[in-house]
């Protein structure tokens, strides 16, 4: 089901502040930068390693306001890591699928994620403890 | 500096039924078990992804004991995300680079990870809250 781990979500209070700490400590580089209001955040994507099933990258996530989920996140853990994505090849065929097994979904139906990618949540709950996001690239550009 | 993401370590209470789930949940397979007395956990990792520069896993870890690290994560945080590990090409070297940078290491030196690999822990406090493993593969066989 999984094609490759698409990102790790990293919760932070000041997102510039931590893009230039990623930058300058690990090389790393930014290849996005987009405000998601539905999720409440603004955020950054820094490329990690390009595979035959797609891209990894670490997400950094600033919330929008204290009253968002990232928000409460960051007020009852502090910053570290939000959530784990994985790449699926069709992201409502393996929401049918995860459900049918009984995992639960956040989402109803698939919504948009970063760069244009479909994305559903799963519940940390059904998933070891671990905020599991599903992702589905956007097709390419022609 | 970092070749891929390596895996992502979560912490549970029991590995056989966390490896059950997540073999049939996710159609993941278990391409290592292995008891580590050094950091006092039994752990697994499970196959997600190949790529030009090597594969991503996810890494289950039991506590061999309640006054282990992991024992002691579970018991204040639950199961869930316990680190995050990312390849790089020469693990010494890389914790040189880091240290010189004044990240804090919590290795003083390369130490035995996973399938024959040499690793060394960074503070999170330095990371983003985000306990980050360095992961350096072990030479192929000949």
């Amino acid at each position: 089901m999984f094609l490759r781990i698409d990102h790790v979500g990293i919760a932070c209070h000041d997102l510039e502040a931590k893009i230039a700490f990623f930058e300058s400590t690990f090389g790393m580089t930014v290849v996005s930068r987009e405000v998601n209001e539905e999720q409440g955040v603004r955020e950054a994507m820094l490329h990690v390693a390009d595979g035959p099933n797609g891209s990894s990258y670490i997400q950094l996530l600033e919330p929008l306001s204290p009253d968002s989920p990232v928000g409460k996140f960051l007020a009852k853990r502090g910053e570290g890591v939000h959530h784990v994505a994985f790449g699926v090849p069709d992201v409502a065929e393996a929401m049918g699928e995860l459900g049918g097994k009984g995992i639960r979904l956040l989402d109803e139906r698939p919504r948009h994620g970063s760069m244009g990618s479909s994305i559903a949540f799963l519940h940390p709950k059904d998933v070891g403890g671990m905020l599991t996001e599903l992702v589905q690239a956007p097709p390419p550009r022609t």
